[in-house]
């Protein structure tokens, strides 16, 4: 896939077995899934991949494993944030070599009070920015951190490998058309997040492209691919149509969705999330799939 | 040390080289350093080490070398906290298998918005009981989960192994009182930390033991001795004359205190602190300074 990237690029979850374990068989299998909904690129180890919830030896298997298995057949971006900076340069060169397109980093926090300054911020990624990728700047709420359009189009002037930025803030769409105001041409690769629960208005303020769940890539496909080819009635259409099913997983379910789909899907074993996250609600999730099997999304069909 | 453990109980600073690598032999000292000045038990890889900085293998490394190098000379604390339950057990296990004598857990928690609520808080810390360590649960702001003395009390009564709490929130001498009163004979130590600022109040609250940093543990010793003893007076002069010291570290400096002073002393060798974090500034290190200079702790001559 050349540059600029764009499309739907869906976070891969990370697979446990009922134990708990890594399910690295199960996880090859999302991984799959994913690449036959067309996904036109992955992201591992991001916050739906509940990264939080890992060792630092598991993200070292599930990184070499992911990139491995998806062996070119489409980019991965390779979440690498960290509160230390030496940790995050790590990250970002070990990212490199085992063949990763990008990497995806917030900025620097820990905990509620932590926070990486504009200059501290700065500084990370300029040295994030040696191992050689380009950067997605992840712009959540999780980090606690404000990170203002001048800040961000600074970035992406400043540093060269910073282009892509991932915005799921509250009114994600008038932040994209700020930025893409005032960052220009270094703004390669303006996307959304959070499910895509924003998805039209983005592509309307200038998104090129969105990182959902994995829930439904196959039906997020044709809304970005309509309204790209100027069919706008259409893309709304669409979006209409699989809005209230992501709203029920952005607003009801969270990362679990994904996992719950994919194992009535037959894709995945267990949808075990790590403790302390809860286990999906038996009411939730019977509304979760009546949702789902009124748009017969490929996840469903996939393993059966 | 017999059981319940009471006294000050200082945080063991993670000693780096100028390149940020770990000095494992600057590490020994360190620790030589705070138990030659009568600290009744350490605390390792809590916040004050720079955790948040650590990769896992590091904290292995550190968690090893500081039990083998005090060799049972006072009791240590491991810190163990992570948001996931599973490295949270992993950590608390490997811990006593090292032979820790506590372990420090603050609520799970990641980022600014991940917090555990009460149940599953309850659930991971009685997980962790079964590591068969006391535990010190930690009451910090950092972890921007809020833990109420009805809480916090329950813990105790439930879970037998709960029985230190590490109280820096606001007002801890107020939250102090409430909890044993609430708590009753379930509080086996009630301590205080934030560099021991407010211990005057927090002993007269009942504080039986407080965890500074490690700048001047020799200071701390005599405030909590005539305070144990029954002289308030003596141990009011005494605490007023390190106040002035502790509010600057407290307000100005933060962690790297610890470590210029250190440094000065000739006790390590360098005072780096990892990025995100800035080094000290060139005027808050003279200030810093000016105020130990005042008090000659033994930090400053230990290394001479």
């Amino acid at each position: 896939m050349e540059r600029p990237y764009r499309g739907v690029w869906p976070v891969v979850p990370t697979v446990f077995t009922d134990e708990g374990d890594l399910d690295l068989e199960g996880q090859k299998r999302v991984l799959d899934c994913m690449v036959d909904q067309g996904s036109d690129g992955l992201c591992i180890l991001a916050n739906y991949s509940e990264q939080f919830l890992l060792s630092d030896e598991e993200r070292e298997t599930l990184a070499r494993l992911c990139l491995e298995h998806v062996a070119g057949r489409v980019p991965v971006i390779v979440t690498a944030s960290h509160f230390s900076t030496r940790i995050v340069v790590e990250r970002c060169r070990r990212a490199a070599s085992l063949g990763g397109s990008m990497v995806m980093l917030m900025p620097p926090y820990h905990g509620a009070a932590l926070k990486g300054t504009q200059e501290q911020t700065r500084e990370q990624f300029a040295r994030a920015a040696q191992a050689g990728l380009p950067i997605m700047v992840q712009d959540a709420p999780l980090s606690g951190v404000e990170l203002g359009v001048p800040f961000l189009s600074r970035l992406a002037r400043e540093i060269d490998e910073v282009g892509y930025f991932k915005i799921e803030t509250p009114q994600t769409a008038s932040k994209l058309r700020a930025l893409i105001a005032a960052g220009g041409e270094a703004i390669e690769g303006p996307f959304d997040g959070e499910e895509a629960i924003t998805l039209l208005a983005d592509l309307d303020a200038g998104a090129t492209g969105t990182m959902p769940s994995a829930l439904v890539p196959d039906l997020l496909k044709p809304i970005v691919a309509a309204h790209r080819a100027g069919d706008r009635d259409e893309a709304a259409a669409a979006y209409a149509r699989v809005l209230p099913l992501i709203n029920y997983e952005n607003r009801q379910a969270g990362l679990r969705a994904c996992k719950a789909a994919m194992q009535a899907g037959g894709v995945i074993r267990s949808d075990h999330v790590r403790a302390p996250l809860a286990p999906l609600a038996p009411g939730v999730r019977a509304g979760l799939m009546e949702h789902l099997r009124t748009l017969d999304p490929v996840v469903l069909r996939w393993g059966r």
